[in-house]
């Protein structure tokens, strides 16, 4: 059995493992965001590095256990208008976030990075889908609030709560809108690494 | 409390419900699919004919027990190069639709059926999603069948299991891949029948 670490400790994106029946283990890194965000102005160079930077950190971990594994990180990220919106740190907030997006079209970009403790190579990648959101009134947002799915996740909505009332539709990746873009992940794992998701043995 | 009854036995649609923390009650149509499917050959009128039957079928029960309650009834098909494609009946039957379908893009069609008990009204629409999937081997197709995934699921895949492992992108409603194309119901239920879906009380 071949181990995968998920350097995430988003549940949105250990259920997409989970879902697809593939095992893994959860290592979250200890990332400062805040500095690579002030350093970084372009969306789709941040969520690179930041999952790159995430896999290093937990590959440097395992290395000094002397474990073979593979290693998969992530960072997500909503670009909308040339603004780049992360999660949002309260409901008011939350709030503020979605009454910029609804009716309109937003970026959903994450950044992956996939690596081997025991090989120096590290494919880094990114996937990005387009998100339609229907209008919504004050009131809809304010009680779609109340459900409290903003809280954690970017652009403060998860696609497959309550949310599902409200996009109208997306363009690319579904898999990425919840976290992870897995058919990318799938095809790294694959031509890369010589490791075939669908092949190896189910939990 | 509003009371929604979902007219499908669907798993999956149901818990779309569940996870949009709607609270539902579900009464199974007993509808002869397969006499509609002799009669029909247009893809989308059939979806729609089969929506609307199944929510007429549950409204005539729930007539008789003189309730108030809000009917929603949807019926899907894979279209795919003309052809009709269904839930397979068997997992031999299961690999010949996967292998068509792999490499390709499908159209994922659901019919919906939206009345209430006590209003004459009932207002049928439908919804499709384009599906593309990646080039998959036979070997990979075998190992994906394996997980059952494509038991009782039209085109014998389940978007947000395995699935999300080949599949490359979707244009369109996500949430309608699953089975319902929710943001539709959101507004027909809101705009023709003043129920707004975001305003109700969660379970």
């Amino acid at each position: 059995m071949k181990n995968i670490i998920l350097a995430s400790k988003s549940i949105d994106r250990s259920k997409l493992f989970k879902d697809a029946k593939i095992p893994i283990e959860i290592l979250g890194p200890d990332i400062d965001e805040e500095e690579f965000k002030k350093k970084i102005g372009d969306p789709i160079k941040l969520v690179r590095e930041l999952a790159k930077a995430k896999a290093l950190y937990i590959k440097n971990i395992i290395l000094e256990s002397k474990r073979d594994a593979f290693i998969v990180a992530a960072d997500t990220i909503i670009e909308f208008n040339g603004d780049m919106i992360g999660k949002a740190k309260d409901e008011q907030t939350a709030f503020q976030i979605l009454k910029r997006l609804t009716g309109n079209v937003h970026n959903l970009l994450t950044g992956i990075a996939i690596t081997r403790s025991i090989d120096s190579k590290i494919v880094v990648d990114y996937e990005s889908t387009v998100v339609k959101f229907l209008e919504l009134s004050d009131k809809e947002i304010r009680c779609y609030l109340k459900s409290g799915d903003w809280k954690g996740r970017a652009g403060a909505y998860a696609i497959t709560e309550k949310a599902s009332l409200f996009i109208e539709y997306i363009q690319g990746s579904f898999s990425n809108v919840i976290g992870l873009p897995m058919h990318k992940i799938f095809l790294i794992l694959k031509n890369q690494f010589n490791l075939n998701l669908l092949e190896i043995k189910e939990i």
